[in-house]
């Protein structure tokens, strides 16, 4: 099988990088193209690193940013993965699908519509069929989104606990990375030893979102699921990886050692269908008792294609018919740009390109 | 009138520090003594400073640390402020207190006696009627405590909610700073770009003291109050300022007006007393989109002498028939000894001294 | 005496806000207006705040910020103090003075000019007669500089070792604050758990500016001094004070306690004349084995107006004929505003106003 | 080949768990115990992670924690590697020397020893002659230390350097991370936001050091290089990697093209010999305008096996015939112990083992 041409939208900027490393080497894509505003036309991948860490082939590095032009994408790329900025990427990706390119979005901009999956292959990949509601679906192109970076961590685990146990309400308050912000994001005055309630429209995004991810898609338009959730958003100073504390209840019967059972051992489609970028197990879940911590866990996930693919459980506590957890995962990883990869993963295994 | 002498037991760690910072200059108190444990015996004060801020006077750095001996203490002291540590505090407390001296701790050992206050003079002033229960009391002797830190912020305004609205149900995650820990507390290899989802004893100390501190004393017991606490306490990388998220559901009607409305007009017995260090207005709400932060809001409190005593309350929302917050206060002024210095001042203003 | 009108341009920035908390209750001087670019025009102070010490007066809190216009300025207006980022400053200064105002500036525009002093009133008060040269001055206007944020803090101590020992060589090594790069700023992503061996243009200020300041003015040119500078700068995660290690030859004997005692005891001009803004001691020399740190000593200076004014020396050591030793100063303090409010009071007390 | 039994000892420290990441999977050794102090004896490896790099296998995680006694040490080894802290390596790695075993060493205790290599293979391998000085080498037992972290990292380009042109005056300044002060060494309440200008006895020893090992050997012992060398030492926020500023002069003629050439070209006796840990190009020379920098460069250094055992350097300028560069090593690899692996490696390849 010859790979598949894939585009990078936002080059320049950290989720775009994440996505080049995640694609550098990937056995079913090929990277085609960088792709930025025009300021950045012309250099070299090298000259406007963002990532801390640089360890992609010189090849790459030596790539050279191109302007980003609809028409040309779309007669060299099969797929085009976003990491655009929600202030432009909207009628960008619209404009691929029009082209007959399939887009896998990091932007917020269509992740609400009523024919747009908002995926998380472990949570809801029978949504992936709303995308054949897409006009531009019959001559290939159409858009599907990966949820928000402190939405994706904590959504894998509460599927797999409202699917055996029934989720009534979840409060969650987040301690979230910088990187999330993107660069340059967030001022070190603002941050150094300081800590952020407040991260612009983040709680309304976790509260949207993880209703329509924990929902049905009924073949036509998608039904949210009937959780309560509740969200406290706030920056920290970690570089990588979001933590969460959650506190929730359930409508059936559950204790501790129920829910760290159904929690540890939950698969999904990815695993089933061994995508590349999957984690063998999606959630890990730690016995010690001050974990996770970002330090330890924000890369938890093996295989190596899949590190920092998989989300970290730890404290399970019950008190008083509720139960009290923390979670954390990768936001620029899983809650970014490999959300958006495995996503593509998930279309091509379903031949839904 | 002349003042009373008090002896600041613990004063080579974090808390002790802050008491003699307090204690300084104040209106009604003397400093007797520092008390501290043989291995610093014979030091000057400015020897072991632990604290950041170093503004003490010159002559109260030439102090010199003695060896902590009860009798001692007890023949030239009227009050101990104890910033002992949990492992030793208890018995040398109760010993002073047979010696027929007031002390007024920071420690958790006799927190949840049935006939120790948990006193905030804020939420629960009446309390303190409890010391005449003490076997001691009579010839003078009683013991005193303030809260966990992490309690102590979000008491003062979760007071003022219960009272005009009735609280039900209160789920916390906490954001505490390292000085929390005291001295040399938290080693920087687990804390710098990291938090730490587990402080030892934390969670419980926080859901059993608001429980009794929101409720009422009968005369010859606590009574608990009937609200539903459940918490997740995390460290963070900040100095000083404990921040707190709260979600919280209402057993009377309300809105983020009304509630914003109570909060910011809510004064207590400290208030009317006029104690020396009683914050003019015990909780500012703050407007702005992104505040509390420990940065900004950890030293609020006027006038000079309340400095760091009121607690900062922003971002009050509802959703759902939730209600959401932050609130931010000092947790080695307010929440350590700042608070036990305010409970000696209420002791004396009501002339149980 | 009736105050002197004062305003300040660049005032939403870091360095102009600091000028506005040095101005407010200044003896002599009097805020006549508030001035950035057409972007602020009409926002409160109070909804552009940089700094994290809030703790201005609310009158000055809601002081609305005019658009730069010179002309109205200068109606207005004695003296200017500059806070103006270098990309705008030099014209609009040069324009100030034509229309009769002194300029006291902390932007790097004019500071090598042969006609403008390059002022710390400790160092080289003589060279402000430089100021007669400007052809502006007969009708009042003038434009007079102070230095470098990490050239100031250690431009008084070596001040104080050449008069005494005659410096030959000095190696400086920088531990920059973020606050030098004002607000924004330096990225968090860039710095948190890192540090940066980068400043653009930093040395070469410091090396061309040390040479100046030191140097001698001859009634129509300035003099460099025949000091070889040699210098490493380098960003760290601190939020103000500037550390800074040093190592420098002598062309006299000296040895560390003559070294020490020559720095403690030195005041110069600044301290005769009993400038508001002068630290009674220009120079503190701590003998513990672990200071000056930031987080201790970068408010250094006394009375209260001082605060942040003195530079802190600590670890003077001898080795090989070498000298080595650290000094600290606050960059946005000593090194931007409080620079300049000195080098302003500094004319006034010289009647050159 | 079978591989060779060699002891951890000091197995709960950071040092030691370092050596233990470092040794598992080795080509020629075997990891035949972990030695702590009594209190650990029993635990697991996992019970006691120090690093935040968890990176373990799974069976070197369940490895038991074994007290140390010398004399069960040396029956099960052929090599003992001491991540012991000084206050206690002295005597036991005697002892092991005396019981024939070869004892490569990140302790201070014997550095100085007129019969001890400092060893820094790419520096100074014929150094490693001397061990036959030492009493015990007839039976097998010899003690090598490897130098102090702060040194390691600047002693390899300088090496280059003085080889080269010279090296006669260098001024050191360090940025040391806190990984180096061991666990939990450095409090946060010390470092958040701050850095500290002292680390005990850290200057002289590099002072020391340096001489020691850009000295020569001359059969019976060591004669300094007749370098000045000057330190100034610093810890910074960070958690892993050494920055450090020099400023240094030459006999001989030079310009910053040929000093990069040398320093970029450079390779030694470990390189020749392609030492299983030993990078193949010892020193990076990055033209970036910012660099290195902890964050991007600790971990330098290829094949896989020699991560974060290259040095990296950057910025070298020239002014006024001094030379200024930046170097960047990773303290707890090169700088511990790794540097004490690959004197290991060299001690096996030379057939003295």
């Amino acid at each position: 099988m010859s790979k598949i041409n894939v585009a990078v939208l936002g080059a320049t900027g950290m989720i775009g990088q994440r996505f080049i490393q995640l694609l550098e080497n990937h056995p079913w894509f090929e990277i085609g193209g960088l792709y930025a505003s025009e300021r950045s036309e012309g250099k070299k991948l090298k000259d406007v690193l963002k990532v801390r860490d640089h360890s992609f082939n010189d090849e790459t590095l030596d790539m050279t940013i191109e302007r980003l032009e609809t028409k040309k994408i779309s007669e060299l790329n099969r797929i085009a993965f976003s990491g655009l900025p929600s202030d432009i990427a909207g009628p960008i990706e619209s404009d691929l699908a029009d082209l007959g390119v399939a887009v896998f979005s990091n932007a917020a901009n269509h992740r609400m519509r009523d024919d747009v999956p908002l995926l998380i292959p472990e949570c809801n990949s029978s949504h992936l069929e709303a995308i054949k509601q897409q006009k531009t679906y019959s001559n290939g192109g159409y858009i599907v989104t990966n949820a928000n970076c402190s939405t994706t961590g904590i959504a894998v685990p509460l599927k797999a606990i409202d699917t055996s146990f029934g989720l009534k309400m979840v409060c969650i308050s987040t301690y979230q990375a910088v990187s999330g912000a993107g660069y340059p994001g967030v001022p070190s005055l603002d941050i150094l030893c300081n800590v952020v309630p407040y991260i612009k429209n983040e709680e309304e995004k976790m509260e949207m979102e993880l209703a329509k991810i924990l929902g049905d898609y009924n073949g036509s338009r998608f039904i949210d699921a009937n959780v309560n959730v509740l969200s406290n958003c706030v920056r920290v100073p970690v570089i990588d990886g979001h933590l969460e504390s959650l506190v929730f209840n359930l409508s059936k019967d559950a204790d501790v050692d129920k829910l760290a059972g159904v929690i540890r051992s939950f698969t999904a489609e990815p695993q089933k269908l061994q995508l590349p970028s999957a984690p063998i197990a999606p959630i890990i879940v730690r016995d010690e008792p001050d974990r996770p911590q970002p330090a330890c866990d924000a890369f938890a996930g093996t295989p190596a294609r899949a590190r920092g693919m998989a989300c970290t459980v730890g404290r399970i506590r019950e008190k008083d018919n509720y139960f009290k957890m923390f979670v954390l995962s990768h936001n620029t990883l899983r809650g970014g740009a490999g959300g958006s990869v495995l996503n593509a993963e998930l279309a091509v295994a379903k031949k839904m390109m």
